[in-house]
């Protein structure tokens, strides 16, 4: 058995804790707090009752250095980097849930989240977290950057087209929709139910920061850079993010090519599906579980491409793809603990 | 009083008796139905329960022409040609909330509803029945097309900056998100309530017939030909459209331009809306009102317009605009019967 | 015209603007805040963009009187008692919103909300302000205590076989459910989207405070004391109440004369609507609006009554009832500003 | 590995797929269906996309006697009967979900199901399927008749009050709310988005078939006749039921022994959780998962007790239960596939 740390215990770490209370390698062995210390993880999420009975203590790294084999950090931007640090030297091997190791760029970093990095050597070392493109470095490193969950959605979808230089990298449209828990456990007019509930609407308009995160992976994938344009709307659920994005065929290829590309980057892998022609993903589909659907239309008149990708937010887009991420870094079977379908309906 | 009748008794006609009922000029003669003949319209909607007590009975043409002096039609599409020809020609105005009178080319009314018009004399002379677009036109029709509920909302934000040559006609996308109430009161899988709640998805993608009607008129704003793109959605709730449109400035276009269009477009209308730099609409500041809010955003580096419109689908969508071109075509009060806001929360 | 005030900026004050903004006789002049002062309204509800442009002001008494003919109160519990004194007894009419003059016992005032009532005097002289119980009362009042939502269904519903004696008052059981936006508009824990969605629970379970006054104006109508089981759960949906209370038929009282004792009641009301027998409410029908609908049944085996009602919370059961009381209190037409039936879907 | 066909493929159907496909001792040989015969279980529920590819067959019986070893019944009632008949007396162990076994009394069946019952040996074999009441006789039956949703949760609230006999067996009255699921996968009025969602009803009212079905066993429990006032309400969710029990203490019960009772019956069951004092349940705490969560208050004064139980309708309150007694008569651990806490948020 592994023995497991979650730093933090908002929404993701919640995610993290029904995941890991069914993996079978793992002894969850300490989960840590700002404001609940004291208290049992089940108080907190009272669907964990009987279940697991952890009660949240401060973070204390020297602890949790005793304790702990591996860690996942669930915490806001900012506070990742002397944890991951200390324990990373320490020999735990660390999946930072949050957005502090995935800008490999510290001035982009800099720009978005208004810090100055304090580790670049460990920034430059942390694997960005996505198994399907990533899966070798992966298996061999210590600190995992796990994505931020538009960036997870948008690039399965869009990296394998941009690799095979089938669209164009220039005029990408990346429209989103997520589910409200995407906006974490933090109290705030945005995701009082009676705000959100029955209506729908953009935010962020032109300033999120999963942008230059979906752009700097689709410029690796593209060998060379992309820029695109980031919409992400509330949708009225509590899980799941379709995204909708929008591309150009390159001069001279072929529409059919687009669907061989994806079903070729993905024909192994577990947790990816492409759709059959004419089938688009609906979040439902994924709701709770690590997968991602992904459909695709080509409109051969003007060369436009579609391409439409689900997942759940929590899971693939945080919690699952965090627990997937741990199974390769212990060599365990990646699927462990994730195998569940979608709940439908 | 205006001696009026409503031809069906689906949603729209649900949503035209709530606002007539409070309709100081009309007396609401008549509601016809299929399937509820000799039903009470509050047993159908018992909303309605002690305030509007009317049989529904057959549509019987020369009853109607006996009874009424404008009608309205809220029927699937290819029913209602002949019925508009009859009472039109008897001096009835029609306001017709389905399809058939919109598009004026019969080969793309052909190619997207599988008809051959029967009428295009009639075709020729309806009006649009946009009212900040057509207002003119609408006063002296006889015929009225009420528009489809996504063109309302994405011509509407985009028609202005096209007029103005601000944007290019060519690579426009419209991303569409809509409450589930466009899809009508027919019973079908897509509309079952567990295949719809807590999920989202993309619909008619490619395909849906929406997209020759927006084309048509973002054409006529421009003076030529445009093509879009359109990605409609369904979003787990009852009422409302969100439309983000994506479009390019105009080489030399300045960006303060884009909003200044706008605002001038609709500084004197009553129903119209342009929120203030920053702010995006939320479909629920509309909700059951017949009131649209448009934002807008520029980027300055790329030159990417994003215009944001919300509208209530049942109401600006189809009933409301459908009294606002009533009240023009008897001559009164644009907003009589229209005046409700948004209900918020 | 009649100069308003209305005192509070919460979900009520919201829906009272969205009616007074339609009333024929009302001319909205002032509302006031503690948190939001300087705002212009519709910054806060953008429902109301356009068509309302009040600036927020503090609440200076001395001002509002220079201002207000009437005043709606819409605070917290505690804070009315000193407000409404001073503003009555400047002539200024005052319909308030909240609890601090619904319990004629001090007492009991006392043990639910924990304050000791200032002014006994004017508690004594507040008329409890359901029209449908009250009118006469009404009339002639200075202060309106304007009841709790929960209260105002489940007293409609069993006043009238409580004032016939067709039921005990022993054992009636009230199973309420309502919709998030009874939590009003502060952030909490319980009325975050992701804790509230795809759920459903009861909350207050022996302890809410709408309970004694329930039994209050039961055991006026009984003419003796009532007490009642009293359990709330929470809807997720943000508007409405449905209210399932369970009584018993008194010995030798016979079935059929339930309904009739309903129907009798609410013959010549606009806004209690007695459903067919076999028929039973939904908040749905209600949506937005003043109307309660209430539906009934016996079981002739056991002497089991189940009496079912539904409201719109905001509406009649706060901003809705308290301009019925409005319109009372001046004379006007009852029904001002109310008549929009129910938005449905 | 077993061999289990499913005959059905609604929504209970579906969540057994869900659950069979990650049990390890179960291989899933057959799925079978009336309306989708010869495509594929995930064209019908593309949640199981790529994870379970089993083609749709009627239901030939000699096919399934020779593909299976059990069998679960998800069917309309009345269908069961023959196929039970036919596949238990070739060996083959049945868990009916449907209605066709469970209630003992013929007449009872008769009266609410209008049908004469063709097996009443049958009927008097079959085991009612909770396991925690009916554990050992469960273990060695060849017939199960899976309880029903509302059942479920009613029972195993009250049973253990009846049985130790701290509450009356008159007066109890069940409130019950559920989701939308419970309805099934067949199109219906009441089922249809726009006429459930953001609106709350009863329904059923004093007529529900699953009334005698929860006084059956809840007489069982009180040696002696129980009859209960049962009112299902119809709550804008997908899954889960909340079950608000009203009873009366029996005179000279303690109070104290209520809590106790039920601590005492659960204290070693897996999926039953008692909460502690001052908490009640929340359906989104067992969402998707087998777990049953229960709060009770006692109000000292009046001797009214209030039990408050949630499940999730389709795994507990159907498919979860019925693998839960799959285990159970194979002799495999009760929990397998199981395990799972409940989807939170």
């Amino acid at each position: 058995m592994i023995r497991v740390a979650i730093i933090g215990d908002g929404y993701a770490a919640a995610d993290l804790v029904r995941i890991l209370s069914i993996h079978e390698e793992v002894e969850l062995v300490a989960i840590t707090s700002v404001d609940n210390v004291g208290q049992s993880i089940s108080e907190i999420y009272p669907s964990l009752t009987g279940l697991v009975d952890i009660t949240l203590q401060e973070t204390d790294l020297g602890k949790i250095k005793l304790q702990a084999e591996a860690a996942f950090l669930a915490l806001p931007h900012g506070l990742s980097v002397p944890i991951v640090a200390e324990l990373a030297e320490s020999g735990i091997k660390c999946v930072d849930l949050g957005a502090d190791f995935r800008l490999k760029d510290v001035g982009t970093y800099k720009k978005h989240y208004h810090l100055e990095h304090e580790r670049p050597d460990l920034l430059a070392e942390a694997v960005y977290g996505i198994p399907e493109i990533y899966r070798d470095q992966i298996k061999g490193a210590r600190v995992i950057a796990n994505p931020g969950c538009f960036p997870t959605g948008a690039i399965l979808g869009l990296a394998p087209l941009l690799r095979a230089g089938l669209i164009s990298t220039r005029g990408i449209i990346v429209d989103s929709k997520s589910g409200v828990s995407g906006a974490g456990r933090g109290l705030s007019r945005n995701t009082h139910f009676c705000e959100v509930n029955e209506g729908f609407k953009a935010y962020g308009v032109g300033t999120h920061r999963h942008a230059p995160e979906i752009e700097q992976e689709l410029s690796v994938a593209a060998g060379g850079k992309v820029a695109i344009t980031f919409t992400p709307h509330l949708v009225p659920m509590s899980r799941g993010i379709l995204t909708t994005a929008y591309a150009e065929l390159t001069p001279g290829s072929a529409p059919e090519k687009i669907r061989a590309a994806l079903e070729d980057s993905y024909r192994d892998e577990r947790f990816v599906k492409v759709l059959p022609a004419g089938t688009y993903p609906q979040t439902r589909w994924v709701y709770g579980s690590n997968y991602v659907h992904i459909g695709v239309h080509v409109n051969p008149d003007d060369g436009r491409v579609i391409v439409i990708s689900a997942i759940d937010n929590l899971t693939k887009g945080a919690a699952g793809q965090a627990v997937q991420n741990f199974n390769l870094l212990f060599g365990l079977s990646e699927s462990e603990a994730l195998k569940n379908p979608g709940i439908y309906p």
